[in-house]
């Protein structure tokens, strides 16, 4: 292999496939990059055994071939030369060096045999259909906080993805719909179900998938192609590919833990609230994080204590016109939901002290949050 | 007490006080700041026992006093409120707790008595004398990296202040001279001696407090008045007070470590220099961070192995007349003092690959450094 490619495009495709190259592996061949000429350009890949990715950046091949190099040392390597350079990269005779060079630069890495990388996107994906890169956004910026990290229940270590329907007027409207749940508090959130998603499985993507995937929405072109089985999903941008397994679980019957009969309605300025809230926690303890709200009649005070600081008030006017309610929450909790409601208003739906509540955005009925209350 | 006081204002000096303030305190009351009134004004005083600051602020007085509050937790309630909003502090009859009033927010904290707090920055410092901000920006800036961060030898955690006599033609100028070194690398600044300042005692001044001061100095008035005495050191900036215990030892006589017979001149472009370090040092091992300079005739060869990674080389444009030489150093060192070389060039003065080499900056002759060469 020789080829010579603009030190940007290497720089930024390096960014993407090392981000998933874990810092530590018992598999020496993992903390490498595959490289390998496609059609007269570079395609990098790396993989931590569930999750892979793929780029192609154009290059002038002199002499294709292929081979794999520590992805970390050629990253930093990359992101020191100089902006606009160009990179020369060779493999030598025997395939165990990688000769890079630029300017007065000269690099020589040791490789590993191309053919024992790790292959995990062969195979079909039976489902595929296309999105745009706003609703992806939406679907995971909305739910990916309340992904659990409790390694014993492995099943709520990711975003559930599916096909659902809801009801609007007399009609049953199909949905692509995400949600995340840790057993405190649960994210929903839906998009129209996009042309040719009818039928596709629930699946489970792991919170790693999830991470590198919003990294890359940000550059990504309007429409992502997703495919996916009852094991893998793939997500094509313009110019990369990443498949991952998937969770291999069953997810919870979250519907069940949505109420029903919350009637108390409370409506405050979300961005106020959250300014609130996020003072007053100032005194809640470190561990509890916990935070009273005490609403009545247009008027909501929050406070909290803790036996090493003092204590916290904070007044706000809302829209409530119920009977009063005392209800604890976890502050953290709180503010992952709020910050989460692009429009003004947030709206509670609060049953009694000791139940789920429910909090939407006003402006847009996509998402929902139920969170549990904590005994203040 | 019963104060109202600006929020802006306010944080700006609980940002000061509080980075004085340690985390963890096994002595209750050094969690706290000190406030009072001084001449209708808030004075706010944090201490960790070495290190002493002092801050005034204007406020608008109804009932005088004082009390101590947890510094922190203060500091972050601040920071919280809305920008532009005012900020009422009162102290309950019993002296036990701060009311804090904001707005609607309303919070109560914890007091300690006043008179418990410790003072170290009583009795008179005999010498005294200003400087221009940017000179002593630029004595700690060119020192600091160097201060050694074994406890062991607890007489090299700081930087050594002293007055000095330097030859410049015929006669002896009089300078005030820091140094400071960990016994690899060493480095030397002065400034004119500014007026008053003749017969200062040598001075250690601890990591700390000279992070403190570097920190003051961006925001601070062209001039910085310094006392000191054999044990203590006063910054007295425009509203902020710093006085500090010194180090309790004797510094090194360092002019004996700066050799005088280095005759190789090695001069090269400081930037292009630092770049080129970085880049092959990105394959030298985490351990050692060793990099080699071999040096010719107009030719300087950097170059870097580890076992793990492989090699790298880079070769620069030097002014170099004299017989080859090679000799290795530690790339973090090498880094630390090109970065302090705000001129374009820096001159190396060579001797052996087994000597001490100085390192200069070519339109600067107040700095110089010393680096001790590793094997390679």
């Amino acid at each position: 292999m020789n080829i010579v490619i603009e030190r940007t495009a290497l720089l930024r495709s390096l960014g993407h496939v090392q981000s998933v190259v874990e810092r530590r592996n018992t598999i020496p061949i993992l903390s490498n990059v595959l490289l390998s000429i496609k059609n007269g350009e570079l395609a990098l890949a790396a993989t931590d055994m569930d999750l892979e990715i793929v780029e192609t950046v154009p290059a002038s091949v002199t002499r294709p071939g292929s081979t794999t190099a520590p992805a970390h040392t050629l990253y930093d390597i990359v992101r020191k030369l100089p902006d606009g350079s160009q990179v020369e990269m060779e493999v030598s005779g025997d395939g165990h060096q990688l000769t890079l060079r630029s300017g007065r630069s000269q690099f020589k890495l040791g490789c590993l045999p191309p053919d024992d990388f790790p292959q995990i996107s062969r195979g079909e994906l039976q489902h595929s259909f296309q999105l745009p890169a706003a609703d992806l956004r939406a679907l995971i910026d909305r739910t990916r906080f309340a992904i659990s990290t409790e390694e014993t229940r492995y099943y709520l270590n990711g975003i559930y993805l599916h096909a659902a329907k809801v009801r609007a007027g007399g009609a049953e409207l199909p949905v692509l719909r995400a949600v995340a749940t840790d057993g405190h508090r649960l994210a929903k959130v839906e998009i129209p179900l996009p042309d040719g998603a009818d039928g596709v499985p629930g699946v489970i993507i792991p919170r790693k998938t999830v991470n590198e995937i919003r990294k890359l929405i940000d550059e990504a072109a309007d429409r992502i192609e997703i495919s996916m089985s009852e094991n893998k999903i793939r997500f094509a941008f313009d110019t990369v590919i990443v498949t991952s397994k998937l969770i291999d679980g069953t997810f919870p019957d979250y519907e069940r833990v949505i109420p029903t009969g919350n009637d108390k309605v409370m409506e405050v300025d979300a961005k106020v609230f959250a300014a609130a809230v996020d003072r007053v926690a100032t005194i809640s303890t470190e561990k509890s994080r916990a935070v009273k709200l005490s609403v009545k009649r247009g008027n909501l005070t929050l406070s909290a204590t803790s036996p090493e600081s003092g204590s916290a008030t904070e007044e706000l006017e809302v829209a409530y016109e119920d009977t009063p309610i005392e209800i604890g929450f976890n502050s953290r909790y709180l503010l992952d939901i709020t910050q989460q409601i692009e429009g003004e208003g947030a709206r509670f739906l609060l049953a009694d002290a000791a139940s789920p509540t429910i909090i939407r955005d006003v402006a847009d009925s996509t998402a929902l949050y139920v969170l549990m209350p904590m005994r203040v």
